[in-house]
């Protein structure tokens, strides 16, 4: 059983879910002080594997809908969450009685735990990405035909909207203008599924492998000369079936950010701490979505891009990256559900704008 | 009583909402096919005085949102009135006993006569504005303290939003981006008010005027040699308590339109048929905001600004202008409502980026 109960758990978490943010999400940072104040009042989170949720139970995602430059800056009162329950109950005329993660990556890790823990709601130990997307429709739940909406929205300030957009792309649209005309984080509820739902799509294990993430990066460093050798060992575990390459090494000589109509946009430029001619670009759309070496692409969505601190191993969401940082770049294989052909219709690299194929970064390597 | 029983009466309408929409609104053409419709099915609306309402009487506005040249293309069906009717009486939990139009002007003053007719609901011989302004705050309800929201709205496609946004400037960016990504007509149901706050803030027998200046309008082109005669006669009639002017009398020499964020802008140029030095401008952000005399403000917001055809006084949406079109401008005052100090606030020249006082077009001429 996965155990969420003290500070350095909740720590190693939120690190994780930065490495699978991969660059966007928001920085757990904000979930993680909300988690704490849980915990100093003798409350821990539940955490549940799928299975041991009733086939007829109600479950819904709560996230929080913002550019990540947004959701660093506005903070989410416990007050705020817990009204959002109580509307969330409200409007779908039901007890909710689990919570899921939308996305594993980033802020929306924490905000089920801290209000899971907060309301004694069970949260599963799962997710609809296995990392951090910038749409509502890139998850395999929408993949799966549960629709985002019905979902109810609400702000610190008393607004509230409620969406009933049936078709996933469009509600992405609809929730994304709420959420700049509302200028402010917004917190919501979105995919209400029953048990039997979430069994059959949701990506297993993911708050264990954000866990299991950060405490190995800590550990390691503790532990290893080269913190990156005790992850590398971790996420190329033959036991979970998934790839994982350090895809550069270098130093940052450009980071250029721009936050436009709700997204964060940029790209950032890496050199080689050895071959000044060998160089590294990250696009950059909320999410790091493609990693070119020498215009060779070596990563591409949905496969996980991070970026991490040479020394350290500390994974680094797009906001913190600057000029000269010195940095690793690990290329790390997507969970299966979001390489199948109907996976790839809502998250290949063509649906970011990018006019390339997919290729499994295993391949590519 | 006002009657609306015959084609003619509702093209009569249409007209007179046509003027009173100075320049926007969305052409009542939509409307008008709906309230024949019911003419035919022998269903004509009930309109009611403000006093004829109860106090605990239940009232809301039913309208359409969306920029003009939206609103001419996309059809609102008579299944979706209906819908929005249901749904908004779930919402908010009671029977709307009477329906209310936000603005009279434009396509807005016949859905709330059309769905009136069809659900056997009383319309109200008044409306919130008097005329068409661009924003949901800008009426006589949100003037004094009415809320728009909570609101829900439909499309013909499934789609449904409710809105809960306390502050009504906020609320009108929460709408008009929801409508944005929407992307087709929505109509909504706005402003819930009881019968007691209905009376307090109507904007009074402004379907009357409607009626009255559209009648006065093909009744003088029968009539008299000029038809503009018999208009400022009604106009003027000092039982009235208005004042207005033809302020302009030209030939269309340049307009310029753009939709662009769910609005249309744009500007048309005229040149008096005389003496071509003599020019007037008029700037459009949806209405007909300002009109200058060779550079010189002659009518500006909240005044009315109407400009018609000058051989048959037809009033003509921004839309209608084109290169060549001979043209009549009227200037006409606003309301008492829309003059007050409280109602600059929202409502002034200012308010849409003008910077000029409001002075009345009365003290001009």
């Amino acid at each position: 059983m996965t155990l969420i109960k003290t500070t350095d758990d909740i720590k190693d978490m939120a690190r994780g879910a930065v490495f699978l943010g991969t660059g966007g999400g928001g920085d757990p940072y904000v979930g993680e002080l909300f988690l704490l104040q849980q915990l100093d009042d003798g409350r821990v989170p539940q955490i549940v594997q799928p299975d041991d949720v009733a086939d007829d139970a109600f479950v819904v995602s709560i996230a929080g809908v913002g550019a990540p430059t947004v959701l660093v800056e506005q903070l989410v009162s416990e007050r705020a969450l817990l009204y959002l329950l109580e509307r969330a109950q409200d409007f779908y005329g039901r007890k909710i009685d689990a919570l899921i993660s939308a996305e594993i990556g980033g802020a929306n890790s924490m905000f089920p735990l801290a209000l899971g823990a907060r309301a004694n709601l069970p949260v599963i130990d799962g997710d609809g990405m296995g990392r951090a997307f910038p749409h509502l429709e890139m998850t395999t739940f929408s993949i799966d035909g549960i629709p985002c909406t019905p979902s109810v929205m609400i702000d610190d300030l008393g607004n509230e909207v409620t969406v009933n957009v049936p078709n996933d792309r469009l509600a992405e649209d609809v929730v994304r203008g709420i959420c700049n005309s509302l200028g402010a984080m917004t917190i919501g509820s979105f995919y209400a599924m029953t048990g039997a739902q979430m069994k059959q799509s949701t990506v297993r294990h993911t708050i264990t492998e954000t866990l299991e993430i950060g405490r190995c990066i800590r550990e390691s460093r503790e532990t290893l000369e080269d913190p990156f050798e005790g992850l590398m060992a971790y996420l190329n575990d033959p036991n979970r079936g998934r790839y994982a390459k350090i895809i550069f090494d270098g130093k940052i000589t450009d980071v250029n950010h721009e936050t436009r109509d709700g997204w964060h946009f940029g790209a950032v430029h890496i050199q080689s701490l050895t071959d000044p001619n060998d160089t590294m670009i990250v696009d950059i759309q909320n999410e790091y979505l493609a990693a070119r070496r020498n215009g060779k692409t070596v990563t591409i969505v949905p496969d996980l891009i991070s970026i991490l601190d040479r020394e350290t191993a500390e994974p680094l969401t797009a906001e913190m990256l600057h000029y000269g940082l010195r940095v690793k770049v690990i290329g790390y294989s997507a969970v299966p559900q979001l390489r199948t052909p109907k996976a790839l219709t809502v998250c290949s690299p063509r649906q970011f704008g990018i006019e390339e194929d997919f290729v499994p970064v295993e391949k590519i390597a």
